[in-house]
């Protein structure tokens, strides 16, 4: 049998899924794996400022690449401890990451000196076991015979579960050969098939309801929608069935906006009230890939009772509080889409609110939230991909029509501000690969100070991306929840027209940064058809006022608020 | 008795042990703490850009104002878990770091509702259970009566062992009253006494051995004797005995530098030949507060047989093979010092290499490690603090002896880059209460990109720390030990010198940049009385040959690169 090194035989696999990006910095532990990374034909390294960066990266890449993976590499200790929070936001929100470390070697692990990057006591397991709190799989390569299966099993359970998991790599493993016998066999995607009679009844029960609620039926479709790859079959049941469908605020894009039968987004109370009227008078709800937590159903405010919903999801299905394990929508759907074609045309019946682009008519220059997301929102194109950030902007875009084939990302569960900068140069490269075409950020100035450095590998890479930053003079959203005027809610006042000046390399990159004070101004550079081209990384600065917020933040932080109680009344 | 809120319960603590400054940054579930810090009318919030930017910061800050702590706040999940490296550091460097974090209420721990930075699946302890693998003691407060208990047991642990710390605050309980009696008593730092009887043999032992060895002993000085507050200690010992003493990479300033009996940095086989002939030649060793690690070490190779040695610890000493547990070095060296006054002649017999400045000729106006070291020796004064980073800075500070007085900060146990960063804001915040001058950072172009945006708290809050950067075109240090060519050893080459201007809170606050190519241009900088003065912040680029680098690095490098054993030799 042919043989291939350790190292080779982990980048084919990547290969085979379509990786062509890895992300993640060197450190000594993985100097030897990142020359077989710099050499590879396919894989391109993409060297990132931190680790934290890194794994939002990867984070970013794997949510533009649907099928694939992101992957970073980090070295022992210092490198995956500071990935950490970035790890954990993948896990949060059902990102598929491979977490590769390069560690001291095998030898070293058994005697375990003490070494640069280590404790001092000697615990050379201590980062795993932090790891396996934050990713479903832990495979520590130790010798050439286990290699090859506990690196298929590592990418096996990221795939299929779309969450991260840990793969240490010691340092003279890299370069030991093993057979390539098994790249013969390439990784299956493949989730198991729903066991055929169980899912028949299932079907023929919601067949029962549907028919019951006489056509009566409204879909929601959530996040796990899109982590779950179950885009296809869910727009295959829509368009068999007419039945109206809205979003949630992170299954935003998982339908196409711009469908005839798509009416916006639900989240609870702070719906829109024409929206949330139709929605909760359905006599039946098909709840798709739901994911329910504070912010993405306004504060657990949905007032639909259990009786009238049906939750679909990766692993189960829910009808009238029967439980049915094991019956996942990804092959139930098209089961379910053909039993339903009857409904096509009482489907139609029920009305949906146009979801439908207006500017509100404003009679001062400031650039409000209220205008603003309109604004933008005749500005989008099919193809773009729209990054939100955690703030004033994870709002905003709410109630913005996307156009046809835009996607848009958002991290509302983790929320994790200044995940967008890193997630954006992930996206960007991995929308090269899909044909997605611009890359258009939306980020608070706050944010943006987290990680601000990562906009240096979108320069570097040749990447175009649109960076909008919301310059509101500090944290807006939290001046919302508690300290309107407290000091730490304020930042410092960054020259952001000279950011990109100064983190560009060597001026060899063309960019460009603009600051917009007033309507007038945006207007004039969003109709400008050079800037809307982007052929160049360009940073705008968009002046808004400390206290502005888009409505639904304003309600959703006043619930937030109350959660956390700091009033004295609250008993411990 | 008097009520005080559990919130002001901790910062009253925290004052007593003289903390002034508060790391972190502000998330929904510590608002309502940072309200009472911002009122507090001693310690000062200071925001920063980003979590692990914070821990590095209170890191900084605690290693400066020894007999304190640092103090750093986050948020619930993707706070704490930004900060995992930086408090990992502090584990492995014994630094005493208290990391508070805002969760959520204790209703909310019970019930574990599907909340914004959680994991989405209930598991509320997963942050505790990481940080309980680099922190020695968690403490959650969950009620109003064991919450004093709880926060005096975090804190006490944290004093005496000089490790970091987890401390979870619910929303809920900050302004919860509780008794102020405990307060009247303040925390005590005392580490316990060791055992008379046991502890008078060991110093009759040490005697033994001193007199066996007729005098000729010497004297090394590690990273403990900082960490453990030993500093007077060693310091009256080696006044009465007269014996030459030599310090560690780690172990640099735990001596004063001008002291006439101290004769340079001993590193095993990395030593100047002087020294280390006088070093291990010497008939006796006491090696105290010795941490053996790799990079301090010249990677394990100190030509020193046990039997020449005693090694006094924080909690226990050695003696010829003979452990002697709970006889810690802070209690026993002034009881040996009274003991060994008897050696005060022979003990100054022993010679000690001159260790002074020397400016080396070279005839290319390059500025070279070899020369460029020696040069900025001369530009110290007493009271400075010198933080120097992982990469060529660490390894060239090592043999440029620093005046009286100044004090070496370094990392080179975690040798995580990016931290001098944020420590050199936390170290400058600390030098303004216990009356150090300057702060001096210098730092690799690569570390710096790590952490970049913590020059702005540093401007933000007024400090003038002088920064020098050297750009050397990426991570020289890895170069020398695996890659020399590669392109993951390259970054984007910023725009250094609009750095400043970029970061400053809208100009406010003076800065200066500058750019220096050669010898002369640095002499001329480093000899202007104005730049000297560090009357505001300073950063300095020094322009550096990718492939030049301190001598002592370039051993270390190779020692290392065999370590990694990337060749496909090694056998797993
Ligand atoms: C890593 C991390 N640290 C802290 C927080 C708490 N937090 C949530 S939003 C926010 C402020 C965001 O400010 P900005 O980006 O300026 O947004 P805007 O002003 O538009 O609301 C902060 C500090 C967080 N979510 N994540
Ligand atoms: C957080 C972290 N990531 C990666 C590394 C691995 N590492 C050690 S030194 C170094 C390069 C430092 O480069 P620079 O600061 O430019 O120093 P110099 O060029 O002077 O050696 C890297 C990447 C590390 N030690 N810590
Ligand atoms: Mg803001
Ligand atoms: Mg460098």
């Amino acid at each position: 049998v042919e043989k291939i090194s350790i190292g080779n035989y982990l980048l084919t696999r990547l290969a085979q899924l379509g990786v062509t990006s890895m992300f993640g910095l060197p450190g000594d532990f993985n100097l030897g794996f990142l020359d077989l990374v710099e050499d590879h034909p396919q894989i391109d390294w993409v060297g990132n400022c931190n680790e934290l960066n890194a794994a939002y990266a990867a984070d970013g890449y794997a949510r533009i690449k649907e099928g694939s993976i992101g992957v970073l590499t980090t070295t022992f200790g210092v490198g995956e401890l500071s990935a950490m929070n970035g790890i954990a936001g993948a896990f949060s929100e059902m990102v598929p990451v491979l977490h590769v470390v390069g560690v001291p070697n095998t030898v070293q692990q058994k005697t375990r000196p003490l070494l640069h990057h280590t404790l001092g006591d000697g615990r050379y397991d201590a980062y795993g076991k932090a790891a396996s709190q934050f990713t479903i799989c832990q495979q520590y390569l130790m010798d050439t015979h286990t290699a090859a299966e506990k690196i298929d099993h590592a990418i096996t359970e990221c795939i299929t579960k779309a969450r991260p998991v840990y793969l240490t790599l010691p340092t003279n493993l890299v370069y030991r050969e093993i057979s390539s016998e098994r790249l013969k066999i390439p990784l299956s995607h493949d989730i198991p098939f729903n066991q055929p009679e169980m899912e028949q009844a299932v079907v023929d029960l919601i067949y029962d309801r549907v028919q019951a609620a006489d056509g009566d039926v409204v879909v929601i479709v959530d996040a796990c929608v899109i982590r779950h790859n179950a885009r296809k079959e869910v727009d295959e049941l829509l368009k068999a069935t007419g039945f109206p469908v809205y979003a949630t605020p992170m299954g935003k894009t998982a339908v196409d906006e711009s469908y005839f039968r798509y009416g916006g987004i639900y989240v609870g109370s702070l719906t829109h009230p024409d929206i949330k009227e139709k929605v909760e008078s359905a006599k039946l709800i098909l709840s798709i890939g739901s994911l329910g937590s504070d912010f993405n159903t306004g504060n657990f405010s949905y007032n639909i009772p259990k009786t009238r919903q049906i939750e679909f999801h990766s692993t189960y299905t829910e009808v009238n509080f029967a439980r049915f394990d094991n019956i996942g929508m990804k092959h139930m759907l098209p089961k379910l889409t053909e039993r339903l074609r009857d409904f096509y045309h009482p489907g139609h019946k029920l009305s949906v609110p146009a979801f439908i682009k207006q500017l509100p008519e404003e009679n001062t220059p400031v650039i409000s939230h209220l205008w603003f997301w309109p604004r933008v929102g005749f500005f989008f194109k099919p193809k773009d991909v729209i990054v939100t950030e955690t703030g004033t902007a994870n709002f905003g875009i709410l109630d913005v029509p996307l156009p046809s084939g835009a996607v848009l990302v958002n991290q509302i569960l983790w929320g994790s501000i200044g995940w967008s900068v890193g997630s954006t140069l992930g996206a960007a490269l991995a929308a090269k690969d899909v044909g997605m075409e611009r890359v258009i950020l939306f980020v608070g100035d706050g944010s943006l100070q987290l990680t601000v450095q990562e906009i240096s590998p979108m320069i570097r890479k040749g990447l175009k991306p649109i960076i909008f930053v919301l310059n509101n003079k500090g944290y807006s959203i939290e001046r919302y929840i508690h300290g309107k005027d407290r000091r730490y809610n304020d930042i410092a006042d960054w020259k952001w027209s000279s950011l990109l000046d100064t983190l560009n390399d060597g001026g060899k990159y063309p960019t460009a940064s603009y600051t917009v004070n007033n309507k007038e101004e945006l207007n004039k550079l969003l109709d400008n058809e050079a800037f809307a081209a982007a052929d160049k990384l360009q940073l705008v600065e968009v002046m808004m006022e400390a206290l502005d917020a888009p409505q639904a933040l304003e309600r959703q932080a006043e619930l937030t608020g109350k959660g956390n109680a700091y009033a004295a009344a609250a008993t411990a």
